[in-house]
């Protein structure tokens, strides 16, 4: 059992700012992620896109915005439980709760906080009718570990910057890589349709356009699967694995069934002053939450999270008052023993 | 009369990211502020001490972060009035605003912000006599433009950063300096007292310690102070200008009488949704405003400036339906006629 103070479902951008937010009240927080990495969309969906929109940025890759709220809340020592979906809660008598995920880790914590941003990202699967039956076998949505492919047979199909992404990095790594599109146009960025044009050409990857993948086989593991083409007919093509990469579509998941009020595919919260939810000591921050006038930006979900930390923290000690203090004037404790502060104004005679 | 959409008052952090969220709305800002730049405090009081605790910065200094966000705005054209207060406000018959400054100069807009922190930043005088009639007359409190002190006699007072930073600044301006302090002991960054002892040293800059001015002379114009010292009594220092430096105290000064809703020295503001005051057309935002649980902190201000902008937006045009781009997916348009946008995917085929 893992316990926390405030345990955050949802690592994107408001969940891990939470963390340095909870930090400066002296509470440690765990993250629960359904993506293998911490940053959500940020780091999944876009993470080389620029955002112009965070308050002293003029410009700033969604990656790097990532990499530094990480490097912000790094002496706060915040715990990951990473590539696990946060499945259910169970209140205790006490007022706390328990989260358990989708592969059974189970975390203890006087108060949630929802940070799930548009919700957890699930992958848009093909059509293909015991695909579900393959998962685990040699099917999968999401690439975890390249490792897992070394020296093996990859069958990909897709035609966005995921797919082409992943054929150019598994080429040096699988012992063959198929390409699978419908269409003969690819769409993502110039660098990457080059790169795999030049790779097709070295006869490094192979490419099988205006077709897809209609059905699969094997039995304990997938051994081939059947590729439909447009002018060619069926035929079967052998492989260890068969990675559809269609994107990722976010689901609010198994969260909407908490007895949370959903509006509009978001949690209500029932006020602006600390993003509560209808069930005390559960609070809603982020895109995920939604009140009149909710804007979905991350610079909203940095001010939620932080107002509800403060709210967090009078629930978890109801006989402490605290004040306020400016980072600039009373610095960083980190819970790893580090201090960060502004150098101090010396007092000293000039005679 | 200066026209625009969102009149802010104060050009602190809050205020400036205001320009940047009003300019997506194509809604053109003009800022006052009574400090001679802007940036308010950050520029002001601590320019050179880091803040820890704004999203995505480690660590950044004060003054770094209005450069920053004077250059995310700038595309957005806002337009300023420096030093100068904000004195009167007259609400037109058409629910419009003309707030006039305490030099005069009138602003026309449909809606006020006003972000004025916590205050206008009044500086705390001497208590001498007559040192009112001299304002103006060789008496300053802030340093507005150096180059008035070229070729002249100057004598400063006081012992902190501002006193020493200028006494440095100004020693190779003036003919003369002259800085007059109660104690021995001066209180600063260690450089700033080490450089004022070497300049004490190199005969640079005179020193008059243990002692304070307290009386002052001339008739059209400032011609002398006298000096009270510890143990040798009163004399007179002839001088053309004095600078008493004792720090700056904010106020909320003329805006109290605006008919806003004051509580605890801060604007209070009838809900967090838009933080719009009791005068519909009037908003506060950042550390000015009051609710339940508002916490004086930077990134909220940023927050209050974005939906603040929203609920101007439909008071502009109550007609039209806003609908909210990101900035990653469409880009910013400058009031400029610059355009940043991220880098489009291709759609390209592979043969």
């Amino acid at each position: 059992m893992i316990k926390t103070d405030i345990l955050i479902i949802g690592a994107g951008p408001t969940g891990l700012f939470t963390v340095f937010e909870a930090g400066l009240l002296k509470l440690k927080c765990h993250l629960i992620d359904a993506l293998p990495q911490p940053g959500g969309q940020c780091a999944e969906i876009y993470p080389k896109k620029p955002i112009y929109d965070i308050p002293g940025f003029p410009e700033v890759l969604a990656g790097d915005l990532v990499d530094n709220l990480m490097e912000q809340i790094k002496s706060f020592e915040p715990g990951f439980t990473l590539g696990e979906r946060a499945d259910t809660i169970e209140k205790q008598e006490d007022g706390t709760f328990i989260v358990t995920t989708n592969r059974g880790t189970k975390h203890h914590a006087p108060v949630v906080a929802i940070a799930g941003g548009l919700g957890s990202f699930e992958p848009r699967k093909p059509p293909i009718a015991n695909i579900a039956d393959f998962e685990d076998k040699g099917v999968a949505y999401i690439i975890r570990d390249p490792e897992v492919y070394r020296d093996q047979r990859v069958v990909i199909a897709g035609g966005g910057d995921s797919a082409l992404d992943w054929t150019i990095f598994l080429a040096d790594v699988a012992s063959e890589v198929t390409l699978v599109h419908r269409r003969n146009e690819f769409r993502g960025a110039l660098d990457s349709v080059e790169k795999v044009a030049e790779l097709k050409k070295l006869g490094k990857v192979n490419l099988i356009t205006e077709a897809e993948v209609v059905g699969l086989h094997g039995e304990e593991h997938i051994t081939g699967v059947t590729v439909k083409h447009k002018t060619e007919g069926e035929f079967v093509k052998d492989t260890d694995h068969f990675i559809p990469l269609f994107g990722l579509s976010p689901k609010l998941g198994p969260i909407a069934n908490w007895g949370l009020e959903i509006e509009k595919n978001a949690i209500k919260v029932d006020n602006t002053l600390d993003y509560q939810t209808n069930i005390p000591g559960i609070y809603a921050i982020g895109d995920v939450n939604t009140y009149p006038g909710k804007l979905k930006l991350i610079l909203c979900g940095f001010h939620e999270a932080t107002l509800m930390c403060q709210s967090a923290y009078q629930r978890i000690h109801p006989d402490k008052k605290y004040v306020m203090k400016y980072t600039t004037v009373s610095g960083i404790d980190g819970f790893d023993g580090s201090r960060k502060e502004a150098k101090k104004a010396v007092v000293k005679s000039i005679t």
